[in-house]
């Protein structure tokens, strides 16, 4: 009998501003799932493969040079575009979920949201570079931005995007919001204003839901 | 009386596969042109601007990460936006002249020719990332792959791109001179299998061309 191809795996994507608490909740899901009997694997935007984080390092370097909005929009494609012919669609193909720190909603929510770049712009290299492929579902840490931005600084100093103003933290946040509405199945809104237990409580939820959909609860 | 803006310059790319002799004719052109009075600037891409440079490292370090042709297409762009946005669209608005070692025309011949990406693509992304942009005149020297790849040879290490196979310059090569028959009026076709003086001796005629026409010869 030929061996049967697995079921494709999961795509979680997981979103939010400045200071949302994604790394600990990140953590938190990767623990949930893989003591639940998920094969997963975590990666991030930008970067997630040796050549996307030299791109990323390209990205957020501080330079003296202004950086065009195109070269950005496009160096992110880049890195994503290298991020899903090595790692995501292969791991998607085998049959493991992948949790990825950021995706395709970010570049919404920073250039288009934040940067006031063309919507069309990043719809149209979206579907160059990714042709069908979407998150499965998406999680949005939302805090409001002066909660987020007070986390960001106590954890140290600020990159170049961090180094933004407070109005481009609020677009950026209007714009994931307004993306879950418009995507409401796929996105589970998560008030990261809360305690990390309550956070953790909401995210537990969202797991459970996952495992069951998907049937591979042990 | 108001200033008058000046004269828009003029853009000049030089194209060429391998070991064609761009650098030493590119230094040669440069100097005949700043003899007779032309404000020059003289770049080059993948490059031309401290943030360009970084992407181009990124694109030509040897890797063992096999790379998305999307990516590398990305990239290129990427690099390219920032080029024109910061170097060679300013100095053309300021009257000078700009000389610069490849453009958009590589990425039709390595990329599409060489690599088998569909030149739709890049077509794409040239009108995205230039408008209306493209060079007033462009010089291709001219010589077959034997030629080229003992003389690339003779200069040392190949990096990822000169390590390709002699089929994949044969192509570049054949791409090229396809473009130079489709856009005859910007191009002129230097024969680079001749020895240096009467290259340059054919550089000195399309010079001559160029000053004349534009008038500023002293």
């Amino acid at each position: 009998m030929p061996n049967q191809a697995p079921p494709r795996g999961l795509f979680i994507t997981v979103e939010g501003g400045e200071g949302v608490g994604k790394s600990t909740n990140i953590e938190y899901l990767r623990r949930y799932l893989v003591e639940h009997g998920v094969d997963l694997v975590v990666s991030r935007e930008p970067g997630g493969t040796a050549m996307a984080e030299d791109i990323r390092q390209v990205l957020i370097s501080s330079r003296t040079e202004p950086v065009a909005a195109m070269t950005e929009l496009l160096l992110i494609f880049a890195a994503r575009a290298q991020h899903i012919e090595t790692v995501i669609e292969p791991a998607l193909a085998r049959g493991q979920w992948v949790l990825c720190d950021r995706f395709t909603d970010a570049t919404y929510a920073y250039q288009a949201g934040g940067r006031g770049m063309d919507p069309e712009l990043i719809r149209h290299l979206e579907q160059l570079v990714q042709g069908d492929l979407r998150p499965d579902i998406t999680l949005l840490l939302d805090a409001t931005v002066a909660v987020g931005m007070e986390r960001a600084r106590d954890r140290g100093a600020l990159d170049r995007f961090e180094q933004e103003q407070l109005e481009f933290f609020e677009r950026v946040r209007s714009t994931y919001l307004q993306l879950a509405r418009e995507s409401s199945g796929r996105y589970r809104i998560i008030d990261a204003n809360q305690d990390l237990a309550q956070v953790q409580q909401q995210l537990h939820g969202v797991c459970e839901e996952l495992l069951d959909c998907w049937g591979v609860r042990q």
